[in-house]
């Protein structure tokens, strides 16, 4: 491993730890669980790209990565990291996590509080060529986020209205560590205000 | 713990162990990742239901279960499970995984041989009143899977059509060991056919 | 999978999430591991012992099994029970955990309370020949428990004195759920007295 | 935490993956356990020194890290490296493995053949004052395997003549993977000479 890669390791280690210690991140895990992912400074494929194994669960009420983090073992957040780099290539980590319209209605305040941009994906408004292969969606998906965030990266975003898709609220930035943090707070965050 | 429910946690991990034996499994488990569950003779709500602690993962590319297996830690199969059993009390187990439009294909045959019943859910056809809350689906979803299916309780069905949900298989029958052997089986026959 | 197999299985499995509950009992943990073991009603070898895979060590600060519970995992353990079966076949189950002079200075007083009789093997007294093989050890140790103990066979000993072996504390008794609830019992009181 | 310590991370990422992919090593896992240390270039303390938090078990035959590598977690390990590095500061990392004469004979030859200094240390020479307290013998045992090999720090020894005390073998290196590689070539060469 090259010393890029292995520094790479070392703060995911970081930034996953930092995800099981937070017990109110259980409650934002979606069905499809949570992976966080991180791509090296010159990324071209999911190999370049690093992620936790069989991603982030809830055993016993508390977030629990299933393996250890290992480059190419993400597909989807991944690709997307990769796209929403073709337009800023100071993004190199992201995560997922759960949405429903009550912590999104939450979340544009918390966003606004921190002008952070913010974006929603809807895919009624995808072309059915496109639609098709998931290949082909992503890019797509990443300049529809872009474009409904005037031509932005939006720090946080979703996607709504997709048949056989659970919706997840996504978040990036420049760091597995930063973005671990970020999402912890917005779920201590979140949970306090329930 | 009463007897019957220390018999049915042997039962469960003689099960689970049986899917994290059976490689080709790996491939057909979800996006929301597989659950298996196991209903009391006498059963009401999800906690007279056993299942896999944060369900069964794919960790270095085989089946593993994330926690242990615990009474009420499962919603979703556990009411599903629960509502099928008001048509049919001999069901008392299930379990889910992926679909894709080719699996169906083949499942349709290999159910065939099996004279096992199969059904389709399409949520096209849910009235919109009963869409919103997930509590109200599953009486409608089990109804119309037992109506597609002439009036029986069908060993194997999938639905589709659902906005924000991925379409898994469903299959149930007496026994958490039973229905583990059936999915492992179908696993292997599935992806020797690949 | 027999009937009383699955039924054991079972009842291991509450008993090993007894322990995992038990945070006193982390303290407990042994350089060599806790394992728990439970023997089939007749038990020849340690096939017919049912043992935790990879026994019970101490991550997070609390006690978590390494494995599912099996049939024939342990050496130790099982061939401890299986040749203290010879002497009182109602004994099915033990469990292991640290020793040290302090904590049995605390169990004499305990064990005195509950009328349970305590035993030391001092493995200085074993003769040469025997001391050779591990197998050849087992027989001569538990006799030695038993004869120290004035011929019945003790709730809980230990053995003292000898090369290259950790001492650790045995408890035995005649189910997994009864032994585990005991060995907790004795980590809160013992974490107590601290 | 500071970039050596990230960067430390990261190695012993990779060190432990290595570990827990070399299944001959498995047998190399001493009832004890195994782990793996790396300490800080500037160490003082235990806190300076990582290390594999449950240490590295068998689970189905094959090595497992119970929990994440964190620093503080290991206190035998860590402090015999840190006695190491006050000889030789060049190493940092060190593992240990189980000990038999059988093995011991054939690491002999192994390391002759690699011009690695053995040495033992036979704790039947230590002054009792200084074997009482488990911290006073560090000191003695290091300064013992030093004087043993000729006033050279060895590349592998071990302890043997301890009461209470599993006999294990110790190698130590300048990093986590240099170490993890050796440990594993031996398993795999002890295993191919078995």
């Amino acid at each position: 491993m090259d010393d890029e890669g292995t520094l790479m390791l070392g703060k995911m280690i970081i930034a996953v730890e930092g995800i099981e210690e937070c017990e109110e991140f259980a409650g934002l895990i979606p069905e499809v669980r949570t992976n966080l992912v991180y791509a090296r400074e010159v990324a071209r494929t999911r190999e370049d790209v690093l992620a936790v194994d069989g991603r982030i669960t809830v055993v016993d009420g508390r977030p629990r990565a299933a393996g250890w983090v290992k480059f190419g073992s993400s597909s989807h957040m991944a690709r997307l990291v990769l796209e929403v780099r073709k337009v800023d290539p100071s993004v190199r980590a992201g995560i997922d996590f759960a949405w429903t319209p009550r912590l999104w209605r939450w979340l544009e305040g918390y966003c606004r509080e921190r002008r952070w941009v913010v974006s929603v994906i809807d895919r009624r408004g995808e072309p059915e060529e496109i639609r098709e292969g998931e290949g082909a969606s992503m890019p797509w998906k990443v300049a529809e986020a872009v474009r409904a965030a005037g031509g932005k990266v939006p720090k946080i975003f979703y996607e709504t209205g997709a048949i056989g898709k659970e919706p997840v609220t996504v978040l990036v930035g420049h760091d597995p560590i930063e973005v671990s943090d970020q999402a912890c707070e917005i779920a201590r965050g979140y949970h306090g205000a329930g």
